[in-house]
């Protein structure tokens, strides 16, 4: 059985879903045609809206409605730390840790062999916003992959002329993990970077 | 850190897709937001096409865009046989099977405790099906849950009276399965409903 055309067409733009293939997609068309309808037509409405309405931060660069964000604009933050990261999910993340710095996020990650150089990924108005701001300490949290180590290491040696702090993420052992089930250049990592223990 | 509105929306609103999580939901938008608004555009407007333009089949229930669907309209198949099965999607799985007859699509199954009775599932238009039909078998294939027996069950009962044979799909093992992991049900059924083997 072949699908009708809409319904065919509703399954392949699904699929640009992350982690959705042909099967989930048959699935999340159907229940939606056969049981939600009115979500369904709602969340086209919000696709269309975000993808209308939501920018990016003119000074963080991370998805925003408004010219300047939240974060950004908020008073209350320390203006002489900021995070930088790969993409909006990790300001998320890093913002649940209690961080209450100011963020800078990067169009993801240096990798040549795809054609993103420092420019791709945004690095002049990483340093156009280093040098606007007041900042004592820049911690690079991208992340802890070949690719985000590079970055972390090529922005560290562009800003050691300029008198900041470039300060790079701990790697070692995550809470509630095995030492027999952890791969050994974390282990490695977790050894180097010991501290005594303070009692 | 809050998301904006719209992003907010579009993470709620993609929440009614079956198996997306608050954190799925969230990488689903940034990831449309960051990298493919043009894929996200295209979702919403195949959303909108779907939604108007996908209804049901007169004759078997299922979901089309013309009153009566390709399956029904098709000369060749068996009009002897009618499978009478749970949804839309099940017609897609009997079809990969290599069956040639018709179908009926209920709106799931009888659930009491839910409010479904046979009404609410589409029994009368089965009934009103097979009156007009010139079957000889109905084959229930709704799902080998307990309310799907249920409700093949409640079928079988209404057309003992018709003259027509009503079957029900084997139960047994899946294969590829394995005696020491299949439950005790499944098993029981597939010792009850042994063959002699055809040498």
């Amino acid at each position: 059985m072949s699908f009708s055309p809409l319904i065919r067409q509703l399954i392949d733009s699904l699929r640009i879903l992350p982690g959705v293939g042909q099967k989930t997609a048959q699935r999340m068309a159907m229940q939606m045609l056969e049981r939600d309808r009115s979500g369904a037509l709602r969340l086209a409405q919000a696709l269309n809206a975000a993808m209308e309405g939501v920018g990016h931060c003119s000074r963080c660069r991370s998805l925003s409605e408004e010219e300047i964000c939240g974060l950004c604009r908020d008073p209350q933050r320390d203006d002489s730390l900021l995070c930088v990261v790969e993409g909006p999910m990790d300001v998320h993340a890093v913002e649940q840790t209690g961080f209450r710095g100011r963020y800078f996020v990067l169009k993801g990650h240096l990798s040549p062999l795809d054609g993103l150089g420092p420019e791709a990924i945004g690095i002049s108005e990483l340093l156009e916003r280093i040098n606007q701001g007041s900042f004592s300490e820049v911690i690079l949290a991208t992340n802890p992959t070949v690719e985000g180590e590079a970055t972390a290491h090529y922005i560290a040696q562009l800003l050691s002329s300029k008198g900041l702090i470039a300060s790079r993420i701990a790697h070692g052992m995550p809470l509630g993990g095995e030492l027999e089930l952890v791969d050994g250049g974390t282990l490695a990592h977790a050894l180097a970077g010991r501290r005594p223990i303070q009692l």
